[in-house]
């Protein structure tokens, strides 16, 4: 194939792995059967198989690179290098390695790692991030929750996936209010504790949502890309200048049959900087989820890695996490990891600021141990 | 719990099924830990486990209201009935059903089955659809396909999903040039086929995808609402009167596990209504993918099946189908059914014109025996 090109690798069980290898070519692309293709599409157009190997269990890598000119966005991306192949049984999305032209067609987060850290002002160590939780407490409530982690040194607050409103007023009414208190903190702090305003709203909605959550001063939004849409992220990001916290809702189907879906670190990692996400949220090992620590981690390496001039974002690994785990937590994901922890820091012992003042404490140690 | 519920049933392989199911309860709607959860949220927000009994092969059904007054637009009915359930190992929402209360605040499919039936002018028989491919070929050699197929009689036109263009104007050209030449048809046949356009592109394309696509004449739009965003359609079908035709691109990961995910009947049936679709694709079994019969039988089921005043929807079952299977398909799916004919027709022997009008010639027989 001539030019740059999309480079996939899938793991499959299968008994003819060329055979399968060129239904996916042909699927992803052109989706006819081969009487009708002919040499200049071949060419030019269908996907071309560069190798299967046998791996372990009876599976085999299928490799297949796919023409970097039939990928002009991230619809087309989702389309052309897993689409329809959700739909074959035993095939998973396991590598996939976007050549700068691809790349170069990408935005990526408006902050990243660095941009985030400059925004608040904290580097060096692990951000701390808490939930405004549960539904059903008043907006005062969570105002208040707001406000005494912010006091307390918290970098990040941010609404709970289940705060969803009747109407844009309801939102608009809980966003200021939270976003005040916690700019009131930031005031007496001399930080600047950033927050994100639940973006999980019906199309109709989100503009008018997005427009609230800058004018409350907040920075940027928690939003589900696998319900709301990938490219609605993408195009939110592209437009304003918001920060961008992934939460994982809906995404599990994509991870819970290991021979199918797509790889962890290609979804919730590469794809999700290509949204313009700046955190992803993921189910971190060892909590509520049953995640596996290496499938945790490829997320987190997808987050890091150099990916053409499309910025870093932070891993925050969440679901469930506790006190105690903060130094293990830290340990494994490094500095440039958000800590998210709603219930343990809400119930923590002795309060929501004692909880908080502790668990800054342990990861501002980390700190000083790491120079 | 007082006032209307939306009823849940999850199947889940646990040995704690009262546990997981309370757990369930709190995760979708408060997810705090219990001890955070005061008398009047667990009355009022959190879900309720209406019990939970034993299954074939270990797994069992759990029962969960959750109160309606939590779901006011899709995106809340699917991060309340599913969202971080996804992320669960083992557990399928497996039944839903819906109040008046909420299903009255969607508006469903503009046209619907009998809606498109009086577009056609088409009655008593399954429709037949075929598809412009492959990607690769010039947009008159699409022209042509969709002139050939609508002069032969043909009811549906769609591109397919894997034309992906580069610019809003290449998509225009060919949108204008293939409608155009299927309302050139019209005129000579006195019928009225009709013109579905990709609209599988960014965010800041799509609206003037779907300007273009009406002002050629066309009859809506293909899109593949888990790719692109269930309330991105559902958002399209409110504001715009268009006909909407789901693609199933991006679905699989719900369905691969049998033992995780939601049940197609509800994803792809009913959930896809409540998001406007007219006509729903699936991949039936028998074709190039592994779907099993009870499956693609439940996604009909559910298109076809009272929900409120939200109008039946098309069943189209597709991917491989042969003119061999055309009878047995419309036998198995009744009158009401989209059949999806792309390579089968374009490769026809004698050409596409007359494998259409042999296609069509058993649709209108099987309409003579029913009467």
């Amino acid at each position: 194939m001539s030019g740059s090109v999309l480079r996939t690798t899938y793991h499959a069980v299968t008994d003819a792995p060329e055979k399968l290898a060129r239904a996916i070519a042909i699927e992803q692309t052109v989706e006819v059967p081969e009487a009708l293709i002919d040499e200049r599409i071949d060419k030019e157009i269908v996907g071309k198989v560069e190798g299967v190997s046998p791996l372990q269990g009876g599976r085999f890598a299928l490799r297949i690179d796919y023409p970097a000119s039939l990928v002009h966005n991230l619809p087309d991306l989702l389309s052309v290098a897993y689409g329809n192949v959700s739909m074959l049984e035993g095939v998973r999305l396991a590598e996939l390695t976007l050549p700068p032209e691809v790349l170069g067609r990408f935005k990526g987060p408006n902050f990243g790692i660095a941009g985030l850290r400059d925004l608040l002002g904290v580097h060096g160590r692990p951000l701390l991030c808490t939930v405004l939780k549960p539904r059903g407490a008043t907006d005062e409530h969570f105002a208040r929750i707001a406000e005494e982690f912010a006091l307390a040194g918290g970098d990040l607050v941010k609404e709970d996936n289940n705060l969803l409103d009747a109407t844009s007023e309801a939102a608009e009414r809980r966003i200021a209010l939270c976003a005040g208190a916690v700019a009131r903190a930031n005031e007496r702090t001399g930080r600047n504790c950033l927050y994100f305003a639940n973006a999980c709203v019906p199309m109709d909605r989100l503009e008018r949502l997005v427009a609230a959550t800058l004018r409350a001063g907040a920075a940027g939004i928690l939003i589900p890309p696998l319900l709301m849409g990938l490219d609605v992220v993408r195009d939110l990001a592209a437009r304003h200048r918001i920060a961008v916290m992934a939460h994982p809702s809906f995404t599990g189907t994509f991870f819970e049959d290991r021979r199918h879906g797509i790889d962890p670190g290609i979804l919730l990692g590469t794809i999700f900087r290509l949204a313009g996400v700046d955190i992803t949220i993921f189910v971190n090992h060892g909590g509520r989820f049953n995640y596996r620590k290496p499938e945790c981690q490829s997320i987190a390496a997808a987050l890091h890695a150099p990916l053409a001039k499309i910025k870093p974002a932070f891993p925050a690994p969440a679901g469930g996490m506790t006190l105690e785990r903060v130094d293990e937590i830290a340990g494994e994901y490094g500095k440039d990891t958000v800590l998210v922890l709603g219930g343990a820091l809400l119930g923590g012992r002795g309060g929501l600021a004692k909880a908080t003042e502790a668990c800054l404490a342990r990861l501002r140690g980390r700190e000083t141990e790491r120079g």
